[in-house]
């Protein structure tokens, strides 16, 4: 990888640090000690925090605000106007559509996929992502449908396919998820 | 982008446009007004018509033919000899696999899994992959098992396994998928 | 494609034999006779025997080792330290987490997902993948827990979500999974 003495970060040759979407855009904010690894490609107007650290192809599209230490997986893609908070991992293959909001503390598991469009190309409505709270957790290949909110320290199972809302502190499980306390083994904080 | 002055079309230099996989094969025929994204790959013996737009990484595999105002999402897999209609939107993540027949008008959601072998290496049978017909849409992370047929206008719900034929203007959710009257929201074409 | 004299293989000058991740880390191994297409990243420290294919974009981490006639498809990702047998298919867009052992003769469907992590980031547990046993498919989109084992040519269908162990020559179907005896049509061996 190339070295930036500037800010102790190594971007591979083959990764992109803003791609121009329109002859207005602005180059993207990275902060210091950051990795980011071949074909991962950064819009411009994206804004992220020190110690970023990305798998090969992911992608990161414009007005995206990402925090501190956070993880983006091989061939993940955030599709852009999101927030993101701080030590939050996203594993492989998981999909962020935009208008989005994570919070800190967040694990989005490999294949996770995110949704945006309630009646897709059928009624215009407002395009609105999930919302996942601090310290949540959602498994792999869940699915999660638009608008819901994932509440604070919750936890989707693999698999699963969330249709409403879930509480603070519950199990999500199933297609479509039902609501269950947090097993033993689940409670407590992230460490991520 | 480079500019295409002959096509007004937008083609990132990272695209390959005309993957030849034999020596036999011809450049793949791209209509006007395309807009290209790095890391696309177009195979040879392909066929597009005016207006196409690709995300990141999206390959096209050989014979497929593709109508006009297509939207190919990035990371999404087309895997050859399949014909796709007009003003056809797949988002991210999408797998198509050779020997399917999409329609036009149709909507494929993030991490849509169409398949076409019901007994993979088991047993020796034509591959033959979903019909979906005009209209009708698939919703994320959905997967839709070999040679079942989407009827016209249907829906199949985020996170469904669909098993069996789905009827026109029908919804189809679960896994296994069970079929639905459309709700009023689902009424009505879809507007790509 | 670039040829290998040497080896009777085709690499694609996009395509990476050799990701450094370390400055100890040691060049991949490759048998004779591979087709490795473009934007393909070999990580070093990987051993992987003769007939190698792999499509667009597939990554292979470091400390994996693979046996003869592999194929590896379109976006697949294989997060090292793994062990994979010899004839083994995987389709496009599967997730093969570190830690995970799968057989000979084994078919992985487009978006399988295996996974390693039975409490990701709240349990400080080992993490360990599936065991994949010779002669095992599993379907498209279908979900794998954590250390769970799939019996020698059982079949996990697609879609399915697996939390406990498939014993050897069953279905697993649904989510959670539930175990029925193979049809006629899956009764045999793979042949890959």
């Amino acid at each position: 990888m190339a070295d930036d003495n500037e800010t102790n970060s190594q971007v591979h040759p083959e990764a992109t640090l803003g791609y121009g979407y329109t002859e207005e855009s602005a180059d993207p904010i990275i902060g210091e000690n950051a990795t980011i690894r071949a074909g991962t490609v950064i819009y411009d107007d994206v804004c992220i925090g020190d110690g970023f650290i990305t798998g090969h192809n992911a992608l990161v599209r414009e007005h995206t605000e990402i925090g501190d230490d956070a993880i983006i997986g091989t061939n993940t893609v955030i599709d852009g106007r999101t927030d993101i908070g701080s030590s939050v991992s996203m594993q492989t293959n998981v999909y962020v559509p935009s208008n989005t909001t994570i919070g800190s503390n967040v694990f989005l598991g490999p294949n996770a996929v995110l949704t945006n469009d309630p009646y897709p190309v059928r009624e215009d409505v407002t395009l609105e992502g999930p919302t996942v709270r601090d310290g949540a957790s959602i498994g792999a290949n869940a699915t999660i449908l638009p608008g819901v909110t994932i509440g604070e320290g919750s936890f989707v199972a693999a698999g699963a396919t969330v249709t409403s809302d879930v509480p603070s502190e519950t199990l999500a499980v199933g297609t479509p998820a039902e609501h269950e306390n947090l097993p033993d083994e689940l409670q407590g904080a992230n460490d991520i």
